[in-house]
């Protein structure tokens, strides 16, 4: 038997001294176990953990931020220079294509998050400073004061990991110490990538455990951890289930909690754009879905459009795309049998399946490429049983007899990440009666093209409306907005200047530096 | 027996279809009925208030904000002309002195804070449009889509009314329609303020329903109004047991809710300041608890203090200060007696009491000006139960050994709005160690001043951790920045110029509104 991995805990690689189990895990590809053996972390550990971070937190908040920004560039760094480690170890856990998805694609961005992380911890622009001379109130944006405590999700080991993704990027942007725990089906890239945020960290002098890390806990030992007067902030990208009793657990010690849930992206395919360009339409559809095998929180789940030959034309365009194309191995087999029940489910609910909903027979984690159908008198009278999203190749279409059935569906919406509209011009009085219920349920209204390829940029926002999300007012993409998730607002009345922290004192620290000073925003100093 | 007054629902005023109760509201200075009815609107009219609430919002959502602004002035303009009236009804209704309390300072307060939001709406800043103009992506902060409710306290029965206060002017601002809340001690002033507001509403031609106001409800009919799915967010000031209740009854349809619960405001006076200035500092806190009765959010009832004889001399000071001011109304009897529970509950848990601490024996509502005391130690020992609020003119005085022990109550202290310093040079070491834990704790930290007295700044915080409030990166005072807790961010995702909001098109359709476009805060168009 192999030892256990070590934990990262208050600087060091430690052995788990009191693990409560072991994580073992397969590879999706072969259903055998890879050979490695993880500690689950149990509450002493943890406590310990959050009691380190705490203390971290003290010197860590008061840290220039140009060495924070080093520190993100740093680790930035050092994955770019094992990106085919990572990759490779990634692939094997995760199923997921090491070329391009893994080695470029989602390594770049995970990359390039982490550097305009830095360049927003240089231009500090997300403190949002204001000051009013004339009663000497001065107040911005601040660090938390303790851990937040980032839990990254299956489908993006790299981009989204606890130890190097956007919560990651955002949370320590903000001078917050960081509790990555690993997703448990990558265990091995998180410790790498967890391995490059604590070299970066003695790299750059941080102060030893900025950045901690475990690999599993019990789900009573983590709402514990959550329910931790030093953890002041949780990110948490994943299932429903799973992030509603985080939520539960936070919301009873008012910790700040922001989830990224599931959704199943809502696209509309109006009747003109059908007439149009349905076969286009339907191709990029289906190379939407086809991304990532479609365990992709924005991969379109449900397909409404009007019946006609032309909706008759897309369908069968769209499922022959779809048979063409080999399923490819899933994140896991666990998540095949998810993706399965919800299949199941939605036809128990009476949609007719028109391709796939079977899992495929062999050791490999895949599942049939599937298409469900039903008609939109049956979608609105089921709306609540027919909005389970099945993570995977795997799409509801919701025929309507008339247009203005589009709207009614729109209304029935659950909140999502995303929603898409495929218009053409003779579609505009119908766009217009679709746009305002679909606007108010989805975080990114897009039109004409597809919902997946989230671009990390300042200007996007990956949240919505509850359950999609926690809080329609944040981001977990696009810095430096989503940095706000991880701050608190505070307020100086009459303190000195030189009791200041330096974004608030008369002179403006940096000659960038937006400040909002009495009454206009503005670079100048507040004396003048 | 007179009839109960009318509510506005949709509109109009209608007497309540089916009241499950009535107020009759008492004047606290006489303890006699003042003679008005009201309803007590049961779940059927809360439930026909949120429905149109919701139909009225897809109209507001898309008005100019020229037409808000003008809203908000002209409703300003109302409660200005009416002054006097309101004031009265004030006076009767919650004991607080007519002039200069209501008549002018929290009138003109209230009217500020109204002309304030004005001003937001026209320059837009709120909306912190961002645009990237190579992926196309585009995003902002928009209304909510349904109604807010507001639920006012019983100390501001103007500046934090829910047809006129803070929360009202923030989420009107943002132009989400209103549901407001009476509170039960005030409803004749409360009626007051709905109908400038429904004046308004019709002077300025904006919806029907985009102020709707009803008195009061039992507090399951509360709940289920907040779990109204046509409730989109909610604002509560008022107390630590009713705002848990409703926030755990928003956290469970992930509504977002907006909680100033109760706040000790601890006060620190450091050894030196103490000998240097300290019968000053004294003369300070007293006039600040004396405010409103120390009725206020921000009311010191903390005060920690080295012993010595200078201790002993500002002691000595406070409770001489304190007893020569009269006692008086306070807002109810219900209130002194509340007041009074929480003073025992002290003295039962320890703490010595040094003046007062009883009732007075007479019809109005009063409660003798109450010291306690206790030391260090067995505060640190009891601290959990030590930090009872006593909403009245009453404080625990804190007496320490030694200057370590400043910061290690400060390390025991709850969530608090506010936390103050007194401090001269030579306690510089001190003021060091305190200020960390301090801060972390409270959302507006005071040095050398009092606590009491919120200046409406955009500077300002009026907000802090939980339990003060229920996250502590929003603040409920302070325009635009209190806006933004009625808001979502909202993203269009390659949608075409005309199919944008206003503040998103590439024409930046003020001159002044900044937005941030590829990479820079601008006033410029997005295609130069």
């Amino acid at each position: 038997m192999r030892e256990a991995h070590p934990i990262l805990v208050g600087g060091a690689w430690i052995e788990d001294p009191h693990p409560t189990d072991t994580v073992k895990p397969i590879n999706p590809s072969t259903g055998h176990e890879i050979g490695d053996e993880y500690p689950v972390s149990g509450s002493e550990t943890l406590h310990r953990i959050a009691q380190h971070a705490a203390q971290v937190a003290e010197v860590l908040n008061a840290t220039a931020p140009d060495r924070i920004a080093l520190f993100l560039d740093t680790h930035a760094g050092f994955i770019d220079e094992r990106r085919s480690d990572i990759a490779s170890i990634a692939h094997t856990e995760t199923g997921l294509p090491r070329s391009p998805r893994l080695v470029e694609t989602e390594m770049n961005r995970t990359i390039d998050q982490l550097r305009q992380a830095a360049a927003c911890v240089r231009s500090r622009d997300w403190m949002r400073p204001r000051v009013d001379t004339q009663n000497n109130l001065r107040s911005m944006f601040e660090p938390l004061g303790a851990g937040v405590l980032v839990i990254g999700p299956n489908n993006f080991p790299l981009a989204y990991n606890g130890a190097a993704g956007g919560d990651f990027a955002a949370a320590i942007a903000a001078r917050n110490p960081v509790i990555a725990k690993s997703h448990p089906l990558h265990p091995g890239t998180s410790r790498m990538l967890a391995q490059c945020a604590h070299d970066a960290v003695v790299a750059t002098d941080l102060p030893k455990g900025t950045v901690q890390f475990f690999y599993h806990c019990s789900p009573d030992d983590g709402l514990a951890l959550i329910r931790n007067p030093n953890v002041s902030a949780v990110g948490f990208t994943g299932s429903r289930g799973a992030g509603l009793a985080m939520k539960k657990a936070a919301d009873e010690t008012g910790t700040p909690i922001y989830l990224e849930l599931s959704s199943i992206n809502p696209v509309f395919v109006l009747e003109h754009a059908v007439r149009d360009r349905g076969e286009a339409i339907a191709d990029q559809i289906a190379e939407s879905m086809l991304q990532a095998s479609g365990q992709q929180c924005t991969s379109p789940g449900l397909i409404a459009l009007r019946s006609s030959e032309y909706a008759d034309q897309f369908i069968d365009q769209l499922s022959s795309r779809l048979k063409q194309a080999s399923p490819q191995v899933m994140l896991s087999h666990d998540g095949r049998d998810g993706l399965d029940k919800a299949v199941q489910h939605n036809m128990n609910c009476g949609a007719e399946c028109l391709i796939g909903g079977r899992k495929i027979d062999d050791d490999a984690a895949r599942y049939e490429h599937t298409l469900l159908c039903t008609n939109a008198s049956h979608f609105l009278e089921h709306h609540q049983e027919l909005q389970e999203e099945m993570f995977g190749v795997a799409a509801l279409i919701i025929l309507c007899d008339d247009n203005d059935q589009f709207a009614l569906i729109a209304e029935k919406i659950n909140g999502n990440l995303t929603g898409t509209i495929h218009h053409s011009d003779c579609d505009a009085p119908v766009l217009k009666a679709l746009t305002r219920p679909l606007r108010l349920r989805v975080g990114r209204l897009i039109h004409n093209a597809v919902p997946t390829g989230v671009h990390v940029s300042p200007a996007t926002v990956h949240g919505g409306p509850f359950p999609a999300t926690g809080h329609p007012g944040f981001t977990a993409v696009g810095l430096p907005t989503s940095i706000h998730r991880f701050c608190a607002l505070r307020c100086y009345d009459r303190v000195s200047d030189d009791q200041l922290p330096p974004e608030l004192r008369d002179r403006n620290p940096t000659d960038e530096m937006l400040r909002y000073i009495d009454g206009k925003w503005t670079r100048d100093d507040a004396d003048e």
